[in-house]
């Protein structure tokens, strides 16, 4: 048998309620493969707040630390938002990827057929989309200093921020975006705004020089405005995209909404060693917290990510991906996802109709 | 008779055949209202490049500064991508916004029922999306300093720029929006990335401030990637958006790919007094450049947005913008928003036509 410490972080929101689920099906699926898991559930964001002042506790970043890979719910809700910078739950994300140096954060936008209706766009345009987002994750302005408040020659008050990147920093991301364009499709677009920023003149070059490890796969480049409208107007252009932490922020959520079930799409932020942070991309919908009805195939489908990036346990993977389109085949479907002629469910209710599926 | 004198920047690409068009309309509906105009034709762009050697002449920026108003055609194209940064088309177009003083952008989206079928969304979604996207535009990253190339404390290349605003950039523009809403809807959302950014949480500090002074208009916040999202989910539920330079340029060109006709969509960029500048939001289109192909359309209604914004001059504005759809109405269409059952044209004839409907 083969062992893996697993770190929870169920977070706010309707977290607990997918994570309790995802624990299952990962539990399941990996007993089936011969590896057991042991887990550690740690407290963070606004329910590590209320309990411990803090949104990201040092035994819950030093656990993390430990393990093999961390499993995370999602974090944030209207009672913390007017909390200080320092004490708000994103913050504590912002230090745990920063503890974590998880650099690379995949967020994949697939439309499947069972749910090309979920979408806004037209069917045409939304089947078949299958793009892999890759964003810096911790660098850029997230990260860059100098920082803060101040004020200027005519003194008034500025806020100010700065977009920094290094070689070091482009180069191993890219790396990593040319690796998984490599498995997928072939394509690689770097977004920028290259015709603009300096950050992004340094990075579109570091990119370009970089393809050259990797003569297999084709790499273009975009600026940003225009990978805004090339979403919306034909999104199966793109197979794997790769921009820095901000313009990713934006993109992905924009591709993932082009989807038009965000309820169902994972992602995976991985460093050059140590554990992995795995997450659903939606957030804790505080709004239906506690009520069974949060869909909590994002969740499960994290857990084959943590599986296949996080442990390289592939056959693990594709049992919990085959569980969730079977489960889908099989009428089951949330509220968010809910269409005419389905069955509606439930988190839990789904949760074990995947278990039956694995 | 009323005069006006307006600079005409052709630019690049499509650009002169669109502007010698919007000439001409403009040129009949001011005659029709009682308004002369004086042109001055003044190069722009690559094609100043050419000819001067810089992408913005001295010359043509005085001239601009001195006129009472300025119509742009595009700027770009590939012969002039591998230019140094100083003498990028783009940097002369950001050089004209300095010179202008023009730091507020008005980015109208607005789904016409004659074209709801080019849009890539479904057609409930996107009918009736009508909305403003206020810009900043002399502002934040894209002027912030220091910028540049340097090395950091690992000896690793870095590039870098700043994400700066004032207290009285801040204030400046969100009147303007809050002016704009008023007339509108009344709904003010301000897009900012609050929760990570420090110039952004200075941002929604300052805009929560000036709105006491606007009771009548009802203000919301978004972060970014929720409003890059919202736009495909719902872009109906904007009447106008407020944001900062960079969160602006991605998002009006979202926007704007979400009515399907950017070939339709005019822009107006104003400062506190001084000349405004107005121009298509498409670009130079450089592939279909001299082939009488280009919908002349969007600088058709950026000259609306000129006699409207720039000169205050209501009738003539109308006079233009009743035109077009009338225009539309009688079926005409140029290649980008052609769809069958209509009578397809060029952009001369398109001309034409709207000039026998104004
Ligand atoms: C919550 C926030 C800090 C975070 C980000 O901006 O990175 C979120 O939007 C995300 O994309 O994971
Ligand atoms: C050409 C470029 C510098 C410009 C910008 O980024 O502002 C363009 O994208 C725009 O939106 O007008």
């Amino acid at each position: 048998t083969k062992r893996y410490s697993i770190t929870l972080l169920p977070g706010d929101g309707i977290g607990p309620e997918v994570i309790s689920v995802a624990k299952n099906v990962l539990k399941l699926a990996g007993s089936l493969e011969g590896i057991e898991f042991s887990f550690q559930e740690m407290p963070m964001g606004g329910a590590a707040l209320d309990l411990t002042g803090v949104p990201l506790p040092e035994e819950t970043l030093s656990t993390a630390q430990r393990a093999d890979a961390v499993l995370l719910g999602a974090i944030g809700g209207y009672k913390w938002d007017k909390k200080e910078k320092h004490l708000k739950p994103e913050t504590g994300l912002l230090q745990l990827r920063e503890g974590l140096k998880v650099f690379a954060n995949l967020r994949p936008a697939t439309v499947l057929p069972q749910l090309v209706d979920s979408s806004t766009l037209k069917k045409d345009v939304a089947e078949g989309v299958d793009l892999m987002v890759v964003r810096e994750l911790t660098g850029g302005i997230y990260f860059g200093k100098p920082r803060g408040f101040g004020t200027n020659e005519k003194g008034e008050d500025i806020g100010f921020n700065t977009e920094v990147y290094s070689t070091h920093e482009i180069d191993r991301i890219a790396r990593v975006a040319f690796e998984i364009a490599r498995k997928r499709r072939g394509q690689l677009c770097s977004v920028d705004k290259a015709n603009v920023l300096e950050a992004s003149m340094l990075w579109r070059k570091r990119v370009t020089a970089i393809a050259s490890e990797y003569p297999d796969v084709e790499l273009s480049h975009m600026y940003v405005d225009n990978a805004a409208m090339q979403l919306v107007r034909y999104p199966k252009q793109f197979d794997t995209i790769v921009t820095n932490n901000i313009f990713g922020d934006i993109l992905s959520d924009e591709a993932s909404m082009i989807t038009g079930s965000i309820g169902m799409l994972p992602s995976a932020s991985l460093g050059e060693s140590g554990p992995g942070l795995f997450e659903p991309i939606h957030g804790s919908a505080p709004d239906i917290a506690g009520q069974d009805k949060a869909n909590p195939l994002a969740t499960i489908l994290s857990a084959a990510m943590l599986l296949k990036y996080g442990l390289g346990e592939a056959n693990a993977a594709n049992r919990i991906e085959n569980a969730v389109l079977d489960t889908l085949n099989r009428g089951f479907r949330t509220g968010d996802i809910y269409s005419t002629g389905n069955k509606l469910v439930g988190c839990k209710e789904m949760g074990e109709e995947v278990l039956k599926s694995v």
